[in-house]
């Protein structure tokens, strides 16, 4: 017997492997775990797959994932159509969905500026954006939030962006940095806390 | 928008993370993966799991996973009959195989013997392989090896089958416990290395 399995089990094992953070032991433990879950679940792991690529899309104004272009939160009128908040990826939108501290439109970049992964301006959604803002409805917006990641690419891309949008006329803000809630100074590295203090507020 | 995905996107994140070892972020993780990877490798990680279910099969003789029942090691001429090495799952087979140390049969429990979770002996695979010893091939048999889990449940599966075997005149051993390679003996806990000193070997 070789010592690699063979056949179906060397696929879906294969096929795990190549996923984020699935290692090849984790993937023969699900493939383990697969031949002997019921049939039914197995089958719906499999269709939820196929489904995924076939109804998931991106919307055309925003970027976010839908399965209706534009999708629920650019056509909800109970949004706040002044501020558009920017972000890399549709994962993010969720993120700030949950604070529910956020009313207004999104719009995804795909992305920051990486010129080590080659990855320029021009691959990002700014043009859209850019022509978004020139419409009818990009006419209202008075705000744009850059909620990039906090590390060099996102801020890079924010740089970029506050300088392309500079003479726009819409305010550009970005978020605060600063110590994370429930956090201990101990803890927070140099740069955060000189952050922290910069952005300093009273009280 | 609620503050969790819908459709498409949410069964997907559901069912992957309803395997082991994954978890909601790890599951959003994959399904943004796969919403940007390509069709081809999309479509063949779910007919890999489709086909899991139908082409996989376990070995009549061993238990081991396998296309064809009996399995390839079983069938090998090469192998040694007269030893079989007993193990719980069919992975710790692949585990067994990479060391090159063994040319023998196997025999795959299924399990090991746990009244908490309500697993007996009469849910694994002993009785086939009282079974498989009675036959022609059995009757050659001169060694088991227990190669079950260092932990409670194989002891006392370990302790039940060498009770069970002690009249058949086989030889029963199992694996050695000890200090594992490369370790240091500051990081070896006092059961391990008890074990290890009781076992001590002439040099």
């Amino acid at each position: 017997m070789p010592t690699r399995y063979d056949g179906a089990l060397r696929d879906v094992i294969d096929a795990f492997s190549s996923l984020p953070g699935i290692g090849p032991k984790g993937a023969q433990r699900i493939a383990f775990h697969l031949l002997g879950a019921d049939e039914e679940s197995v089958n719906n792991l499999a269709q939820s797959i196929v489904r995924l690529k076939t109804s998931v899309r991106f919307c055309q104004i925003c970027g976010n994932v839908c399965e209706t272009s534009p999708c629920i939160i650019c056509v909800d009128p109970r949004r706040d159509k002044t501020v558009i908040c920017t972000v890399q990826e549709p994962k993010d939108i969720m993120s700030v969905e949950k604070t529910g501290e956020y009313r207004g439109l999104y719009h995804v970049l795909g992305g920051a500026i990486n010129p080590m992964a080659n990855v320029g301006p021009s691959d990002l959604r700014i043009a859209d954006l850019l022509n978004r803002l020139r419409g009818e409805e990009g006419r209202q917006v008075k705000e744009i939030i850059l909620a990039l990641n906090p590390d060099i690419e996102g801020e890079a891309t924010a740089t970029y962006m506050a300088r392309l949008l500079g003479d726009t006329g819409i305010k550009i803000t970005r978020l605060a940095y600063g110590l994370p809630v429930g956090s201990d100074l101990e803890y927070a590295d140099e740069i955060t806390l000189g952050r922290a203090l910069a952005g300093r507020q009273e009280m």
